[in-house]
């Protein structure tokens, strides 16, 4: 095992730890620890929401989720070297759950969970759809999901870090900033809103205290979104024997990481699609020294995913383009026609004996391959979703037969506000 | 080999050959055959543009491109006893090039091609940094492809036919016209424009004529765009041994298909994206009576891909969020971030030697996988992109070594306005 | 369509044909073609038995295949400048049943066939369990295969030549005859016979005639053993899209082919295990000037794989070691124990309703895999065999419920001595 | 973490620890631990030479390994409520190296090793070319096996364990030695031998002692081979996710397990040909009552192996037949053909610059593919072996330009008798 240079004692909340991680992204937030080029090392991670999600029967936890507290991020961690205009090569080694803890009250010891949020809390990807709360609990064995609350699936998790990137400069968190605040502004009072704001209630910014702490804390930026630096990209082929190439923004990369996920299917469409979970996580980190320059790699990480993702051979997909439920014509809209082929997903799941919700569920934790089929076809584009057939232990192909209908069971945990 | 029940003469223009196909949908196309449940047959297929694109280094023909006269297809096909609410299965047992003919002025003859078209012809995806049109050609040999226009690559095809469907009812055909002119009342002058609404000039109805083919002329939907009864949704994924089910609209199923392709990336980005061809598809069909409503189907196609498309197991993947290349930020747009995904791997792939305009054409041609990663983290969605290394006859990866400059060669016609 | 170099009539018999091929290897046949490094052309194949093998329920034919007539082989090819010690590079462009035929009274029209031979004429890997003379008839439709003979199964065809190889230079030849003559001497009187000595009986030799012909009948080395100039290796993963490198021991290689399968599994087992069919193979030929010393290539071809061989991804496997089924101990046969795993595969398929028979027939023909699992562990080797569970169309997996029993249909025709 | 039922301290040797195993197979021997059907336990295993062996640079070990001490395993654990005559399912749900140690002297901390064992004590599969003891380490980072001993290779573990069994029944152990005994009678002084009788010296049989230890050591099996019971079977592909089943011949089935791999190629074929270590096996266990007759399965394991193994998609593969090195043919020999596939690839790979031993210990370790192609083309049968190109880093396919040379570094370490 690599040495562990960012630990977590499980039973302690994420400010009360040895090492305090953040949950904003700043320049000023001083390294947590420090590596070499060529090291390997292993690093903790809360699950996102830090403990307040429990293993129950209730949505009433995901209804009330604390959107101010995430994403709680181990890190940052400076790597002896880095500077602006270098490329940080980070290998994950391993990613998993929190290791020898296989029961207990903390989503990562043997379990997980995905939830759909409010309208009023966030929202999500079918929120005009699904506009409560609902939580399905995901239990873990052998590397596989089983949910007491979706009956007759299981499938083999692809683990991976939703979150993961560096520091931005002050000029990169300044042009976050700006552009978000503009967005905002074209619609302040929306819910869900159209981006979050800067926000210092619950925010953690590692050591950083006194004014340092105030003036970052008023201008830090929410993890919530992919930016430049990588971040919250929720890129399920971020598995094991991956490696990313970050850009590098400040001196020391500033690498954190956390939102830990046990499986997801591409798109994370629940919001909180995944499974959520505590775990571990073992990288290895190297320099391009100038290699932003030399690659033309100015923002986003590039990467070369693993090669033991689950194997799936046989799938079943649905097609949607970009025209709303209400039969409105959108231009060129891939987000549009990917809802619409989610949700045609669904309505064929719920034949099956599924609620709306379980299917809903599925879609969003499953290793399912969300595809933009046809972007050029104006005025409508294509989007395509694949399900993996064998992760159901029932026939789910059409047939002339019929549906096979199956027993939904106590069905999935739901709040309203 | 099944009975060819569309057959197709290289020689000729689509509008001479025994059989004419048509380039509009409407219900009242008659049939140009029948077949039966169970029916295994072949149909033949022109390439989009009837021939107008030539095996030379030019793009001129590109430029001018007639876009009035696209989708030329094969069909309709009546399948007895389909009727509306059916839902019809469709098996793609064979799909290739033109058969026997291996050389020849037709695209489909041994060659095919991909085009950007010029913003002021229909545009692309990425039309603002590629105003103009170009051309590469492709050669196919063993099931593989490669370019004079393109080198050092070369790929595994991943045929399939760009467009497949079932023809509207008129009430549907009515809903089409009615949103998609609604879309474009918003800019009416738009270029490219937001939608292409029916274009009596160079329609072709198959045997309709007189004034049936004057009304039907007039209001005719244009293939471009998918829609509810499939059509050209260019999912790389309709290749050999796939299983498709359309809803039925019409007595008959009325199904019609065209604009094969020999491969294509994963959004067809270039507009002319895939590699086009003229060529030959042998399918089966079958009914689930009543299928719509017994599984949800009530639009789009759904489908089982077939087990033998080509295999890569190492990739390159860029990624992308919803933030315009100006900096202004978008809120949870698929399109955009996979736009962006899509400029990082052309910015990559320069670094190696090719021009923007061939690192766009491998794009828009290779088996390239575009994922929807990320679609909830407000505001930003994240896009991802998978280019397989294998297809590259030089070490893609980055490292601290650098790139290796490859000689680019000819490069890419290009024809302005 | 490369140019067809090669052609064959279906409705004549191979000593008929415009070209005359031969089922002999000797040095001495001279090319019936030619060809140049470099070019793509097409070769038509005869199924191995020359038509002698009928689509009917019968195994009559089987139990009287005239064995002394196969392989019946198209070429020799000679390719300008190939000399001995030079590699040549052979890609399989394309392989396929007779096209544009899919119906019809030879084997590649449409349906093909696995036999199981009699101990009396030829044996099989299991003739011990399995002494008798049985003939499955399978249908192609859409790249698959399914039997009459043999119900709930349904497999992608693995399409490949059984039989591809360069002319043996004298001392090759008789280096051959030598070391198998030496066998036979063991025990001549074998049934079925330890090898199979040159037979002038039935020998076509292309154009050879007179005294030419009747030295080399007298001398020239059977088909069935795969040998040095690669021959009859059977190996089901010379799919399309395969790169092989063949050494060459004569002036212009003289490469010959035949015995093309639709599919096959690993072992060929049933003896006529593969689906046996006549039809094309496009290839494209190139050289490695002294390429064996080069690389080390003293014999036996060396290849690359295609990429687009069916997938699978779940399989449930069976091993065997090597004890014989009377309980006798030998010393690492890996040989036995693959047969131990065979014969365990088809008990367990028996306790589904399949008659030994049956079971014996799927494992020859579907895209099974054999594997050398352990081939140290002193005294018994352990080899595995993979049956991809998604080719039945049931649910073939052990558990606590028991098996589902099919209904075996009509069964394999067999015949008896 | 499912709870540890049988833990090791890697400090201490197994015969010192808490609960010590065995290493040999006896109905008699107690079993160390009780788990009962449903339930997911831990088992710690040690390296099958118990710590013999260094991360060093010397062979001296391998050529003096103490066969007589092979293999430690842990176990038995009793199933409640098996008993003979039903099949006990096998969950591996996790296995890997020894958890949070990747440093130390013990093989599975951060380590394994890979032997070429002398002809005088256990040779291998090519003894002949290879007479005298060979050693390589690895090391293991990321899922990732690379060696100092073997430069430019890298490849994804295909961690496993070589051996998993459940106990004879006094009837099945003694059919083994009377069996095996008959076959070392027939050459009695044989170097190696060929089988390895019971042999009290060394033997550790858990708890049993006293008289009842002495009658049971003097009966007892080795564990070298592979048998009925499952046992040292090699097979590659018991990996994470597998689901086997075993036969059950003894009340409470008494499951044993050990011989841990970090990785290994089909065959295992230097002998030691696996990288070995200590480590851990997560497993579950079922019952199907009374399942052997109801399946057929009277001996051997059968296996539904995971869906996570490494993915590799280009192979260089290289094919064999049953003559000898010396020209000698023998008569459908599987075993000699994977042999003369195995030494062709060794040669080809010498011509980039490694020397035999490394390219042996290279197709020893890595995750190639061994199959059984043809086994019934008399008198030659046609075995394959298939080398992932991704491997290496450089390329390893053969070109007019002739193969890059590589550094072999300071090579293998030997050691002679």
């Amino acid at each position: 095992m690599p040495e562990v240079v960012f630990p977590l004692d499980s039973t302690k909340r994420f400010t009360d730890q040895q090492l305090v991680g953040h949950n904003r992204w700043h320049p000023d937030i001083p390294a947590a620890v420090s590596v070499k080029p060529g090291d390997s090392f292993r690093v903790h991670c809360r699950e996102w929401f830090d403990g307040a999600i429990h293993n129950d029967d209730s949505a009433v936890d995901v209804r009330d989720a604390p959107l101010s507290t995430v994403h709680v991020l181990s890190g940052p961690i400076a790597v002896e070297g880095a500077a602006p205009g270098d490329l940080l090569i980070v290998d994950i080694l391993d990613v998993g759950p929190i290791p020898q803890e296989d029961s207990g009250p903390l989503a990562g010891q043997g379990w997980g969970y995905t939830g759909i949020f409010a309208t009023e809390n966030g929202g999500g990807f079918l929120t005009e759809q699904f506009p409560d709360a609902y939580k399905v609990i995901w239990d873990f064995t052998g590397g596989k999901a089983t949910s007491r609350h979706v009956p007759r699936v299981e499938f083999t998790g692809i683990v991976h870090p939703g979150l993961m990137g560096t520091a931005p400069s002050a000029a990169l968190l300044s042009k976050w900033n700006r552009r978000e605040g503009d967005l905002i502004a074209q619609e302040p009072n929306r819910v869900p809103p159209l981006a979050l704001p800067p926000l210092p209630q619950d925010a953690v910014l590692g050591t950083l205290n006194g004014k340092a702490f105030e003036k970052a804390a008023s201008e830090a930026a929410r993890t919530a979104p992919p930016r430049e630096n990588g971040g919250n990209q929720d890129i399920k082929n971020f598995t094991k024997g991956t490696r990313v190439f970050y850009p590098v923004f400040v001196d020391g990369a500033k690498l954190s990481m956390g939102d830990l996920h046990f499986s997801q299917g591409d798109g994370e469409i629940t919001f909180c699609g995944a499974i959520e979970m505590g775990g571990f996580i073992d990288l290895r980190v190297e320099l391009i020294k100038g290699g932003m320059e030399t690659y033309g790699v100015s923002e986003n990480a590039i990467f070369m995913p693993g090669n033991t993702d689950p194997q799936y051979s046989e799938w079943l997909a649905f097609s949607g383009t970009s025209v709303t439920l209400g039969g409105t014509q959108h231009y060129l809209d891939s987000h549009l026609s990917y809802q619409r082929a989610c949700l045609h997903a669904i309505d064929y799941l719920t034949k099956f004996g599924y609620s709306p919700e379980q299917a809903y569920m599925i879609l969003g934790a499953a290793p399912i391959e969300g595809r933009l089929s046809g972007v050029v076809d104006i005025p409508n584009s294509c989007s395509t979703v694949y399900v993996p057939t064998a992760i159901f232990d029932f026939d789910v192909a059409p047939s002339a037969a019929g549906p096979t209908r199956i027993d939904p069971g106590m069905g999935v945990p739901k709040a309203s506000f």
